[in-house]
Protein backbone atom coordinates (compact mmCIF):
# COMPACT_ATOMS: atom_id res chain seq x y z
CA UNK A 1 0.00 0.00 0.00
CA UNK A 2 1.49 3.47 -1.06
CA UNK A 3 1.03 5.90 2.09
CA UNK A 4 0.40 9.88 1.47
CA UNK A 5 1.08 12.54 3.44
CA UNK A 6 -2.19 14.76 3.86
CA UNK A 7 -2.50 18.45 5.04
CA UNK A 8 -5.90 19.05 6.17
CA UNK A 9 -6.82 22.96 6.86
CA UNK A 10 -9.32 23.23 9.30
CA UNK A 11 -12.09 25.71 11.09
CA UNK A 12 -14.09 25.26 14.40
CA UNK A 13 -16.02 26.83 16.63
CA UNK A 14 -14.13 25.76 19.89
CA UNK A 15 -17.48 26.89 22.22
CA UNK A 16 -18.38 22.94 22.68
CA UNK A 17 -15.43 21.04 23.10
CA UNK A 18 -12.42 21.25 25.58
CA UNK A 19 -9.39 22.10 23.36
CA UNK A 20 -7.92 20.45 20.81
CA UNK A 21 -6.04 17.88 22.13
CA UNK A 22 -7.42 14.22 23.06
CA UNK A 23 -8.63 14.11 26.74
CA UNK A 24 -10.71 10.40 28.00
CA UNK A 25 -14.06 11.30 28.58
CA UNK A 26 -14.18 15.32 26.98
CA UNK A 27 -15.77 16.38 23.47
CA UNK A 28 -12.28 17.58 21.75
CA UNK A 29 -11.56 18.38 18.01
CA UNK A 30 -9.01 15.92 17.84
CA UNK A 31 -11.10 13.28 18.94
CA UNK A 32 -14.02 14.30 16.10
CA UNK A 33 -11.46 14.67 13.40
CA UNK A 34 -9.89 11.74 14.34
CA UNK A 35 -13.11 9.89 14.18
CA UNK A 36 -14.07 11.50 11.22
CA UNK A 37 -11.21 10.46 9.48
CA UNK A 38 -10.73 6.84 10.65
CA UNK A 39 -14.40 5.82 9.62
CA UNK A 40 -13.87 7.26 6.06
CA UNK A 41 -10.72 5.56 4.77
CA UNK A 42 -11.38 2.59 7.03
CA UNK A 43 -8.10 2.83 8.97
CA UNK A 44 -7.45 4.03 11.97
CA UNK A 45 -5.87 7.24 11.98
CA UNK A 46 -3.65 9.72 14.39
CA UNK A 47 -3.61 13.56 13.31
CA UNK A 48 -0.49 16.09 14.17
CA UNK A 49 -2.16 19.95 14.38
CA UNK A 50 0.49 22.79 13.83
CA UNK A 51 -0.84 23.72 17.72
CA UNK A 52 -3.01 22.69 20.83
CA UNK A 53 -5.86 25.46 21.44
CA UNK A 54 -7.58 25.55 24.67
CA UNK A 55 -10.90 25.32 25.32
CA UNK A 56 -13.20 27.73 23.94
CA UNK A 57 -10.49 28.86 21.56
CA UNK A 58 -11.60 28.91 17.68
CA UNK A 59 -9.84 28.16 14.84
CA UNK A 60 -10.27 29.76 10.96
CA UNK A 61 -7.42 27.67 9.76
CA UNK A 62 -5.51 25.27 11.65
CA UNK A 63 -3.23 23.06 9.69
CA UNK A 64 -3.13 19.30 10.65
CA UNK A 65 -1.02 16.60 9.23
CA UNK A 66 -1.76 12.28 8.90
CA UNK A 67 -0.71 9.94 7.13
CA UNK A 68 -3.22 7.43 4.97
CA UNK A 69 -3.15 4.34 2.50
CA UNK A 70 -6.54 5.74 1.07
CA UNK A 71 -7.38 5.64 -2.27
CA UNK A 72 -9.52 8.56 -2.18
CA UNK A 73 -8.78 12.02 -4.15
CA UNK A 74 -8.51 14.97 -2.02
CA UNK A 75 -11.42 16.36 -2.69
CA UNK A 76 -13.57 13.48 -2.31
CA UNK A 77 -11.94 12.94 1.25
CA UNK A 78 -13.00 16.43 2.37
CA UNK A 79 -16.42 15.93 1.36
CA UNK A 80 -16.37 13.11 3.24
CA UNK A 81 -15.17 14.04 6.35
CA UNK A 82 -16.90 16.83 6.51
CA UNK A 83 -20.10 14.51 6.21
CA UNK A 84 -19.17 12.62 9.37
CA UNK A 85 -18.29 16.15 11.09
CA UNK A 86 -20.46 17.94 13.53
CA UNK A 87 -21.85 21.37 11.99
CA UNK A 88 -19.02 23.02 14.44
CA UNK A 89 -16.14 21.65 12.70
CA UNK A 90 -15.50 22.12 9.16
CA UNK A 91 -12.19 21.03 6.70
CA UNK A 92 -11.49 23.89 4.77
CA UNK A 93 -8.80 21.96 2.16
CA UNK A 94 -7.23 18.49 1.59
CA UNK A 95 -4.06 18.32 0.03
CA UNK A 96 -1.29 16.00 -0.45
CA UNK A 97 1.82 17.32 1.09
CA UNK A 98 5.22 16.18 0.55
CA UNK A 99 5.87 12.41 2.14
CA UNK A 100 6.60 13.68 5.60
CA UNK A 101 4.83 16.78 6.13
CA UNK A 102 4.22 17.49 9.87
CA UNK A 103 2.02 20.09 10.66
CA UNK A 104 3.97 20.83 13.94
CA UNK A 105 7.82 20.73 12.97
CA UNK A 106 7.07 22.42 9.14
CA UNK A 107 5.49 25.00 10.87
CA UNK A 108 6.99 28.43 9.97
CA UNK A 109 4.31 30.86 11.15
CA UNK A 110 1.56 31.38 12.62
CA UNK A 111 -1.63 34.21 12.88
CA UNK A 112 -3.83 34.66 15.62
CA UNK A 113 -6.70 37.12 16.01
CA UNK A 114 -8.24 38.20 19.43
CA UNK A 115 -11.57 39.90 19.63
CA UNK A 116 -12.67 42.18 22.07
CA UNK A 117 -16.34 44.09 22.54
CA UNK A 118 -16.18 47.08 24.48
CA UNK A 119 -19.77 48.75 23.84
CA UNK A 120 -21.76 49.83 26.50
CA UNK A 121 -24.60 47.06 25.27
CA UNK A 122 -23.69 43.31 25.06
CA UNK A 123 -23.82 41.51 21.85
CA UNK A 124 -26.17 38.96 22.48
CA UNK A 125 -24.57 36.87 18.92
CA UNK A 126 -20.86 37.60 20.04
CA UNK A 127 -21.15 35.89 23.63
CA UNK A 128 -18.95 32.82 22.54
CA UNK A 129 -16.74 34.88 20.04
CA UNK A 130 -15.41 37.59 21.34
CA UNK A 131 -14.02 38.96 25.19
CA UNK A 132 -17.05 41.11 26.21
CA UNK A 133 -15.47 43.48 28.19
CA UNK A 134 -17.85 45.76 30.47
CA UNK A 135 -15.82 48.26 31.93
CA UNK A 136 -16.35 51.11 29.71
CA UNK A 137 -14.33 52.04 26.04
CA UNK A 138 -10.73 51.17 25.81
CA UNK A 139 -8.32 52.99 23.79
CA UNK A 140 -7.35 51.47 21.15
CA UNK A 141 -4.67 53.18 19.56
CA UNK A 142 -2.52 53.25 22.82
CA UNK A 143 -3.59 49.51 22.75
CA UNK A 144 -1.39 49.69 19.54
CA UNK A 145 1.47 51.65 20.37
CA UNK A 146 1.82 49.26 23.05
CA UNK A 147 1.60 46.27 20.61
CA UNK A 148 4.12 47.78 18.63
CA UNK A 149 6.77 47.78 21.19
CA UNK A 150 6.85 43.92 21.49
CA UNK A 151 7.72 43.39 18.25
CA UNK A 152 10.39 41.43 17.33
CA UNK A 153 12.99 38.87 18.31
CA UNK A 154 12.69 38.42 22.30
CA UNK A 155 12.58 36.43 25.85
CA UNK A 156 8.40 36.22 26.38
CA UNK A 157 8.60 34.30 29.18
CA UNK A 158 6.42 37.00 30.95
CA UNK A 159 3.96 35.98 28.49
CA UNK A 160 3.82 32.49 28.83
CA UNK A 161 1.64 30.91 31.59
CA UNK A 162 3.85 27.46 33.45
CA UNK A 163 2.78 23.72 32.05
CA UNK A 164 3.82 23.81 28.59
CA UNK A 165 7.17 21.84 27.30
CA UNK A 166 9.33 24.09 25.13
CA UNK A 167 13.31 24.44 24.75
CA UNK A 168 13.45 28.27 24.35
CA UNK A 169 10.89 31.16 25.65
CA UNK A 170 11.97 33.16 22.64
CA UNK A 171 9.76 34.06 19.96
CA UNK A 172 10.18 35.93 17.35
CA UNK A 173 6.67 38.59 16.33
CA UNK A 174 6.67 39.50 12.75
CA UNK A 175 3.36 41.53 13.14
CA UNK A 176 1.10 43.13 15.59
CA UNK A 177 -1.49 45.28 15.20
CA UNK A 178 -4.58 46.44 17.48
CA UNK A 179 -7.50 48.58 15.53
CA UNK A 180 -10.95 49.30 16.60
CA UNK A 181 -14.15 48.47 14.38
CA UNK A 182 -17.14 49.71 15.39
CA UNK A 183 -17.31 47.94 19.50
CA UNK A 184 -14.99 45.48 18.75
CA UNK A 185 -11.41 46.28 19.14
CA UNK A 186 -9.07 43.28 17.24
CA UNK A 187 -5.59 42.60 17.74
CA UNK A 188 -3.65 40.50 15.00
CA UNK A 189 -0.97 39.10 15.80
CA UNK A 190 1.47 36.43 13.65
CA UNK A 191 4.94 34.91 15.08
CA UNK A 192 7.27 32.46 14.48
CA UNK A 193 5.83 30.61 17.38
CA UNK A 194 3.64 31.30 20.56
CA UNK A 195 4.49 29.95 23.93
CA UNK A 196 1.13 28.87 26.31
CA UNK A 197 -1.15 31.77 26.25
CA UNK A 198 0.88 33.87 25.12
CA UNK A 199 -1.73 35.56 22.84
CA UNK A 200 -3.98 36.18 25.76
CA UNK A 201 -1.61 37.31 28.18
CA UNK A 202 -0.38 40.04 25.53
CA UNK A 203 -4.09 41.43 25.31
CA UNK A 204 -4.48 41.02 28.99
CA UNK A 205 -1.38 43.46 29.20
CA UNK A 206 -2.43 45.53 25.77
CA UNK A 207 -6.12 46.08 27.95
CA UNK A 208 -4.00 47.43 30.60
CA UNK A 209 -3.09 50.12 28.58
CA UNK A 210 -6.37 50.64 26.77
CA UNK A 211 -8.29 51.25 30.02
CA UNK A 212 -5.42 53.71 30.92
CA UNK A 213 -3.89 52.44 33.89
CA UNK A 214 -0.30 52.02 32.24
CA UNK A 215 1.12 53.82 29.67
CA UNK A 216 2.55 52.11 26.62
CA UNK A 217 6.12 52.34 27.47
CA UNK A 218 5.11 50.06 30.44
CA UNK A 219 4.79 47.55 27.95
CA UNK A 220 9.21 47.31 27.55
CA UNK A 221 8.99 46.66 31.39
CA UNK A 222 6.90 44.11 31.29
CA UNK A 223 9.02 42.30 28.74
CA UNK A 224 12.43 42.50 30.31
CA UNK A 225 11.44 41.21 33.62
CA UNK A 226 10.73 37.94 32.48
CA UNK A 227 8.09 37.24 34.91
CA UNK A 228 4.16 36.23 34.25
CA UNK A 229 3.57 38.13 37.23
CA UNK A 230 4.30 41.33 35.69
CA UNK A 231 1.79 40.91 33.10
CA UNK A 232 -1.57 41.57 33.06
CA UNK A 233 -4.00 38.70 33.10
CA UNK A 234 -4.94 35.90 31.01
CA UNK A 235 -7.53 36.91 28.46
CA UNK A 236 -10.85 34.61 28.31
CA UNK A 237 -10.47 31.99 25.75
CA UNK A 238 -13.43 32.86 23.97
CA UNK A 239 -11.80 35.82 21.62
CA UNK A 240 -9.43 33.87 20.20
CA UNK A 241 -9.19 32.86 16.90
CA UNK A 242 -6.30 30.83 14.94
CA UNK A 243 -6.13 32.13 11.45
CA UNK A 244 -3.75 30.83 9.61
CA UNK A 245 -0.24 28.46 9.43
CA UNK A 246 2.23 29.50 7.18
CA UNK A 247 4.43 26.42 5.69
CA UNK A 248 7.72 26.73 3.81
CA UNK A 249 7.63 26.82 -0.22
CA UNK B 1 -48.46 53.11 43.93
CA UNK B 2 -48.38 54.63 40.21
CA UNK B 3 -48.07 52.04 37.52
CA UNK B 4 -46.06 52.47 34.66
CA UNK B 5 -46.24 51.78 31.11
CA UNK B 6 -43.11 50.12 30.18
CA UNK B 7 -41.71 49.47 26.14
CA UNK B 8 -38.33 47.46 26.44
CA UNK B 9 -36.17 46.40 23.38
CA UNK B 10 -34.61 43.42 23.77
CA UNK B 11 -31.80 41.27 21.48
CA UNK B 12 -31.72 37.65 21.41
CA UNK B 13 -30.39 34.39 19.95
CA UNK B 14 -33.16 32.28 19.99
CA UNK B 15 -30.94 29.00 19.39
CA UNK B 16 -31.39 27.70 23.46
CA UNK B 17 -34.87 28.46 23.71
CA UNK B 18 -37.95 26.61 22.80
CA UNK B 19 -39.07 30.10 20.81
CA UNK B 20 -40.64 32.97 23.35
CA UNK B 21 -43.91 32.18 24.53
CA UNK B 22 -43.79 30.32 27.90
CA UNK B 23 -44.18 26.71 27.73
CA UNK B 24 -44.35 24.76 31.03
CA UNK B 25 -40.73 22.84 31.37
CA UNK B 26 -39.25 24.26 28.71
CA UNK B 27 -36.86 27.57 28.31
CA UNK B 28 -38.35 30.31 26.72
CA UNK B 29 -37.61 33.51 26.09
CA UNK B 30 -40.63 35.32 28.22
CA UNK B 31 -40.36 33.35 30.78
CA UNK B 32 -36.52 34.07 31.25
CA UNK B 33 -37.03 37.58 30.73
CA UNK B 34 -40.29 38.09 33.21
CA UNK B 35 -38.53 36.01 35.81
CA UNK B 36 -35.53 38.77 35.82
CA UNK B 37 -37.99 41.80 35.48
CA UNK B 38 -39.86 39.82 38.52
CA UNK B 39 -36.48 39.97 40.36
CA UNK B 40 -35.46 43.22 39.87
CA UNK B 41 -38.86 45.10 40.57
CA UNK B 42 -40.15 42.44 43.53
CA UNK B 43 -43.09 42.32 41.06
CA UNK B 44 -44.66 39.48 39.76
CA UNK B 45 -44.17 40.56 36.32
CA UNK B 46 -46.01 39.59 32.72
CA UNK B 47 -44.80 40.90 29.56
CA UNK B 48 -46.34 41.34 26.44
CA UNK B 49 -44.22 40.99 22.93
CA UNK B 50 -44.81 42.31 19.57
CA UNK B 51 -45.37 38.62 18.14
CA UNK B 52 -44.03 35.35 19.15
CA UNK B 53 -40.97 33.86 17.69
CA UNK B 54 -40.68 30.62 17.10
CA UNK B 55 -38.01 27.83 18.37
CA UNK B 56 -34.62 28.67 17.03
CA UNK B 57 -35.48 32.16 15.93
CA UNK B 58 -33.32 34.97 16.58
CA UNK B 59 -34.19 38.93 17.13
CA UNK B 60 -32.35 42.19 16.74
CA UNK B 61 -35.01 44.58 18.46
CA UNK B 62 -37.87 42.66 19.63
CA UNK B 63 -40.32 44.75 21.86
CA UNK B 64 -42.22 44.05 24.50
CA UNK B 65 -44.97 45.81 27.02
CA UNK B 66 -45.38 45.52 30.55
CA UNK B 67 -46.80 47.69 33.83
CA UNK B 68 -45.08 48.14 36.43
CA UNK B 69 -44.54 49.93 40.07
CA UNK B 70 -40.97 50.16 40.03
CA UNK B 71 -39.37 53.53 41.09
CA UNK B 72 -36.37 52.45 39.25
CA UNK B 73 -35.27 54.65 36.42
CA UNK B 74 -35.23 53.36 32.85
CA UNK B 75 -31.50 53.44 32.55
CA UNK B 76 -31.26 51.73 36.27
CA UNK B 77 -34.16 48.91 35.09
CA UNK B 78 -31.86 47.98 32.24
CA UNK B 79 -28.84 47.39 33.64
CA UNK B 80 -30.37 45.45 36.48
CA UNK B 81 -32.66 43.17 34.14
CA UNK B 82 -29.40 42.60 32.05
CA UNK B 83 -27.89 41.99 35.33
CA UNK B 84 -30.48 38.95 35.94
CA UNK B 85 -30.41 37.67 32.02
CA UNK B 86 -28.30 35.21 30.81
CA UNK B 87 -25.90 36.34 27.62
CA UNK B 88 -27.81 35.00 24.84
CA UNK B 89 -30.82 38.08 25.91
CA UNK B 90 -29.81 41.80 26.21
CA UNK B 91 -31.89 44.19 26.86
CA UNK B 92 -31.32 47.37 24.42
CA UNK B 93 -33.20 50.05 25.98
CA UNK B 94 -35.83 50.38 28.27
CA UNK B 95 -38.51 53.53 28.16
CA UNK B 96 -41.31 54.83 29.96
CA UNK B 97 -44.62 54.72 27.14
CA UNK B 98 -47.67 56.52 26.86
CA UNK B 99 -50.34 55.14 29.58
CA UNK B 100 -51.77 51.46 28.24
CA UNK B 101 -49.27 50.77 25.69
CA UNK B 102 -49.55 47.18 24.02
CA UNK B 103 -46.43 45.62 22.06
CA UNK B 104 -48.45 43.77 20.40
CA UNK B 105 -51.38 45.92 20.09
CA UNK B 106 -49.91 49.17 19.27
CA UNK B 107 -47.41 47.78 16.51
CA UNK B 108 -48.08 49.24 12.90
CA UNK B 109 -44.83 47.68 11.42
CA UNK B 110 -42.36 45.02 11.55
CA UNK B 111 -39.55 43.81 9.54
CA UNK B 112 -37.29 40.41 9.45
CA UNK B 113 -34.33 39.67 7.72
CA UNK B 114 -33.61 35.62 7.01
CA UNK B 115 -30.45 34.63 6.12
CA UNK B 116 -28.97 31.84 3.88
CA UNK B 117 -25.43 30.83 3.61
CA UNK B 118 -25.10 29.04 0.09
CA UNK B 119 -21.26 28.94 0.03
CA UNK B 120 -19.33 25.83 -0.67
CA UNK B 121 -18.02 25.26 2.51
CA UNK B 122 -19.82 25.36 5.91
CA UNK B 123 -19.27 28.09 7.43
CA UNK B 124 -18.41 26.59 11.18
CA UNK B 125 -19.56 30.12 13.16
CA UNK B 126 -22.71 31.02 11.16
CA UNK B 127 -24.27 27.28 11.41
CA UNK B 128 -26.94 28.61 14.33
CA UNK B 129 -27.52 32.19 12.51
CA UNK B 130 -28.14 31.09 8.75
CA UNK B 131 -29.95 28.25 6.69
CA UNK B 132 -26.69 26.09 5.52
CA UNK B 133 -27.81 25.73 1.85
CA UNK B 134 -25.83 22.74 0.21
CA UNK B 135 -27.28 22.64 -3.02
CA UNK B 136 -24.91 25.08 -5.54
CA UNK B 137 -25.36 28.75 -5.52
CA UNK B 138 -28.46 30.27 -5.64
CA UNK B 139 -29.45 33.40 -8.43
CA UNK B 140 -30.15 36.43 -5.71
CA UNK B 141 -31.59 38.70 -8.65
CA UNK B 142 -33.97 35.98 -9.76
CA UNK B 143 -35.04 35.52 -6.08
CA UNK B 144 -35.27 39.35 -5.94
CA UNK B 145 -37.16 39.78 -9.32
CA UNK B 146 -39.82 36.88 -7.67
CA UNK B 147 -39.75 38.53 -4.16
CA UNK B 148 -41.04 42.04 -5.56
CA UNK B 149 -43.92 40.55 -7.05
CA UNK B 150 -45.18 40.05 -2.99
CA UNK B 151 -45.12 43.56 -2.72
CA UNK B 152 -48.01 45.44 -1.75
CA UNK B 153 -52.09 44.23 0.17
CA UNK B 154 -52.82 40.64 -0.46
CA UNK B 155 -54.20 37.26 1.39
CA UNK B 156 -50.59 35.29 1.94
CA UNK B 157 -52.60 31.79 2.62
CA UNK B 158 -50.11 29.90 0.57
CA UNK B 159 -47.49 31.12 2.89
CA UNK B 160 -49.07 30.65 6.29
CA UNK B 161 -48.92 27.55 8.07
CA UNK B 162 -52.07 26.24 10.08
CA UNK B 163 -52.62 26.42 13.87
CA UNK B 164 -52.51 30.30 14.42
CA UNK B 165 -55.25 32.57 15.28
CA UNK B 166 -56.36 35.66 13.28
CA UNK B 167 -59.10 37.43 11.86
CA UNK B 168 -57.46 37.56 8.72
CA UNK B 169 -54.70 36.35 6.11
CA UNK B 170 -54.59 39.56 4.66
CA UNK B 171 -51.53 41.43 5.13
CA UNK B 172 -49.74 44.37 3.32
CA UNK B 173 -45.42 43.81 2.20
CA UNK B 174 -43.93 47.43 2.66
CA UNK B 175 -40.56 46.61 1.59
CA UNK B 176 -38.89 43.69 0.17
CA UNK B 177 -35.29 42.96 -1.08
CA UNK B 178 -33.07 39.59 -1.63
CA UNK B 179 -29.10 40.82 -2.20
CA UNK B 180 -26.31 38.81 -2.13
CA UNK B 181 -22.79 39.10 -0.14
CA UNK B 182 -20.68 36.75 -0.76
CA UNK B 183 -21.71 33.96 0.32
CA UNK B 184 -24.60 34.70 1.90
CA UNK B 185 -28.52 35.20 0.37
CA UNK B 186 -30.06 38.09 2.56
CA UNK B 187 -33.95 38.66 2.47
CA UNK B 188 -35.11 41.31 4.12
CA UNK B 189 -39.00 42.53 4.61
CA UNK B 190 -41.24 44.59 5.86
CA UNK B 191 -44.92 44.47 6.55
CA UNK B 192 -47.72 45.60 8.61
CA UNK B 193 -47.83 42.15 10.06
CA UNK B 194 -47.21 38.53 9.21
CA UNK B 195 -48.97 34.85 9.67
CA UNK B 196 -47.94 32.30 11.13
CA UNK B 197 -44.27 31.12 9.32
CA UNK B 198 -44.95 33.53 6.98
CA UNK B 199 -41.37 34.65 6.36
CA UNK B 200 -40.25 30.76 6.52
CA UNK B 201 -42.96 30.33 3.30
CA UNK B 202 -41.51 33.22 1.37
CA UNK B 203 -38.02 32.30 1.89
CA UNK B 204 -38.66 28.25 0.95
CA UNK B 205 -40.80 29.55 -1.79
CA UNK B 206 -37.76 32.11 -3.27
CA UNK B 207 -35.23 29.56 -2.73
CA UNK B 208 -37.07 27.65 -5.68
CA UNK B 209 -36.50 30.43 -7.88
CA UNK B 210 -32.91 30.84 -6.53
CA UNK B 211 -32.00 26.97 -7.68
CA UNK B 212 -34.00 27.63 -11.06
CA UNK B 213 -36.88 25.14 -10.72
CA UNK B 214 -39.61 28.03 -10.97
CA UNK B 215 -39.66 31.54 -12.50
CA UNK B 216 -40.46 34.41 -11.00
CA UNK B 217 -43.98 34.34 -12.45
CA UNK B 218 -44.55 31.73 -10.57
CA UNK B 219 -44.82 33.62 -7.42
CA UNK B 220 -47.99 35.07 -8.82
CA UNK B 221 -49.51 31.70 -9.28
CA UNK B 222 -48.62 30.36 -5.42
CA UNK B 223 -50.03 34.08 -4.02
CA UNK B 224 -53.45 33.31 -6.37
CA UNK B 225 -53.53 29.80 -5.45
CA UNK B 226 -54.63 30.82 -1.42
CA UNK B 227 -53.16 27.30 -0.64
CA UNK B 228 -50.31 26.25 1.35
CA UNK B 229 -49.55 23.50 -0.43
CA UNK B 230 -48.61 25.42 -3.41
CA UNK B 231 -45.64 27.12 -1.83
CA UNK B 232 -42.61 26.44 -1.66
CA UNK B 233 -41.13 24.58 2.18
CA UNK B 234 -40.94 26.23 5.73
CA UNK B 235 -37.39 27.34 5.91
CA UNK B 236 -35.46 26.38 9.09
CA UNK B 237 -35.99 28.72 11.74
CA UNK B 238 -32.25 29.32 12.78
CA UNK B 239 -31.91 31.93 9.34
CA UNK B 240 -34.87 34.44 10.73
CA UNK B 241 -34.20 37.62 12.69
CA UNK B 242 -36.70 40.11 13.78
CA UNK B 243 -35.36 43.21 13.08
CA UNK B 244 -37.70 45.63 14.35
CA UNK B 245 -41.22 46.78 15.29
CA UNK B 246 -42.44 50.14 14.32
CA UNK B 247 -45.31 52.06 16.47
CA UNK B 248 -46.94 55.32 15.66
CA UNK B 249 -46.05 58.33 16.90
Amino acid sequence: MQTKSIKLTLAYDGTAYSGWQIQPGRPTIQAALEAAISKVTFQTTRVVASGRTDAGVHALGQVVSFQTESHLTCDVLRRAINAELSRDIGVLEVAEAPAGFHAIRDAVRKRYRYIIHDGPVRDVFARQYCWQYGYGRLDAEAMDRAAKRLLGKHDFSSFESSGAERLTSIRTILDISVRRDGDQIILEVEADGFLYNMVRAIVGTLVEVGRGTQDATWVDAVLHATDRGEAGLTAPPQGLFLVCVTYEG
